[in-house]
């Protein structure tokens, strides 16, 4: 659900930030302000935890590539403005909720909520991040929207359930790491392309391109994260590394090894992954590097992430489809 | 947010369970068929928890109100139908979520889904009802579900994160009380009977009536269930009693006991509810019997379920009208 902060190719260094804030920096405030609205609460309690929230808050990643694929497709208009706040708030929620999943104590450097309140608070709060966005998407003029988002936030709770699921099976196929991350993260970026050139009023070629860039951009981002898990620098990236191999989570490079490894050395992976602590990620090491495990998931996140640059010809070039462009580049670049 | 079995209009000593069946019962068919329709999943792992939460379900309160006062207003409609599942999904997630926050094990003598699979799958499946519940209020029509279900859950939400918030106060006023389970509790009555009235087509009047006659029966249900919570008898409700205690959230008897109570017993008092242990329940009773508290709440639910009584007249006399009386009678009737 959560693309992390490492790979996130709007992440200070990122130059494709500032190219961002001059194409859509005006309609980024305007949803920002439609959001802002939409949370407003009379109750000190619930305001207290929304403006610790926006505290660790990312960059905004999903109102921008909604806004962005508008721009692209035909024209940004007020109904995307409402969009863009309805995906942020659905993205917040799920990030909400993870932290209880995680029982992670800090996000972006802010305690999260159940650190800081408790678990009671952080599940009421995401579930008011849920109602208030669906709440939101129903201000628009017709069930279209609530329709789209009804139905990929079903797929991403189903994604994020059958990873729950597959936790600790060293079976996992590929083929089933792909279902997951398609539902659990691809699906909301898709829905942000679909909304983008629907709502700019595309036509439907352009529409399910657009869409198409979407999901293929989420599932790059997510492989580089995967990738990031278990060889990124800690310093580097900001955050603490290894979590999915403490949480016994199978992820491409690792469904890979396992594939390619000799009986011997599948034995050996096999019992560090069942057990893991916290030396486990380096003892992964010299497995990795004497595989083509981190190769070749960073082969399938290049592919995936042309692919999504392709799709981007379905509209005329202009500064939007530009940017685009660049973050499908980026999400992949920064993987090592 | 969840009334209790005992206090449940509809458990299987309620008389008032055949006349329903007889008024409406293909109606509640009809409605489970839409949810389960809804929430089939071709995920195992989904619907084997799906299978699971339908042996904790209870009654189908709100489906059951809403199509009542559906069928009083002016007639059941397919969209009735829609709704009812709609209402009862809102409902089961909140359930879902209720359990992890108490840490429940068992609901209706049934493993709950945190004690059966993990705390990770249960605040994931309760997104999952959440996010279905939505895709399925905007299968209608127009958006207007959409925003009363939209606004209605916010309020929910925020009912929730107020009574969380208020744990341990002992200084809560009544009016504070009453805006929790406003929120909590009488919110979601509240929508079955707007939503019951204006799908049948029923004039502003009757939809206003019939919205405050859920209003005022879920404020009576949440009073009767919070008088059975400390003095009810644990056998015969057949469900552990003093749960409120144990979570230090303030309810009507407790307030009125506090306010009434004299300087000497006042400091004994605030010391139990302060350091709630197993014994507190027993502790509290001799307060209790020399005290007006529980006759106080009660005839604060009477009061209430009366006028809820009262707005029925806004419909002609019917069957379902008779229905709708009877189990504001039958809420408050069972509180001792």
């Amino acid at each position: 659900m959560t693309e992390q902060t490492a790979s996130d190719p709007t992440s200070k260094s990122a130059p494709v930030l500032s190219l961002v804030e001059e194409a859509i920096g005006a309609d980024l405030i305007a949803a920002e302000q439609v959001l802002a609205t939409e949370l407003d609460s009379t109750n000190p309690y619930v305001s207290d935890i929304l403006q610790h929230v926006t505290r660790f808050r990312g960059k905004r990643l999903r109102p921008m590539l909604l806004l962005l694929t508008a721009d692209a497709s035909g024209g940004i208009r007020a109904a995307h403005h409402t969009l863009a706040a309805v995906v942020e708030m659905i993205h917040l929620a799920t990030l909400v909720h993870d932290d209880v999943l995680d029982e992670a104590s800090t996000r972006r450097h802010v305690a999260t909520i159940n650190a800081r309140w408790n678990n009671e608070t952080s599940v009421l709060f995401g579930d008011y991040l849920f109602t208030h966005s669906f709440h939101l998407a129903s201000s628009l003029e017709t069930t279209h929207a609530c329709r789209a988002i009804g139905r990929a936030t079903n797929i991403v709770c189903e994604g994020e359930l059958s990873q729950i699921k597959e936790r600790g099976n060293l079976d996992l196929s590929e083929e089933a790491y792909f279902k997951i991350i398609d539902g659990k993260t691809a699906e909301l970026t898709a829905l942000c392309g679909y909304l983008g050139a629907h709502y700019a009023q595309a036509d439907s070629r352009v529409v399910t391109a657009m869409e198409r860039y979407g999901r293929q951009l989420g599932l790059a981002f997510q492989i580089a994260d995967d990738v990031l898990d278990l060889v990124g620098n800690e310093r580097k990236t900001g955050k603490s590394l290894g979590s999915d191999l403490q949480k016994q989570k199978l992820t491409l490079p690792l469904i890979r090894l396992l594939a390619k490894a000799t009986d011997v050395d599948g034995h050996a992976l096999r019992q560090l992954l069942l057990h893991p602590d916290e030396t486990t990620r380096e003892k992964l090491q010299p497995y990795l590097d004497r595989s083509d495990a981190m190769m070749y998931a960073h082969q399938r996140a290049l592919q995936l992430a042309q692919d999504a640059r392709q799709q981007l010809e379905a509209v005329a070039p202009s500064r939007s489809r530009r940017i685009l462009a660049e973050i499908a580049e980026f999400a992949v670049q920064r993987t090592f």
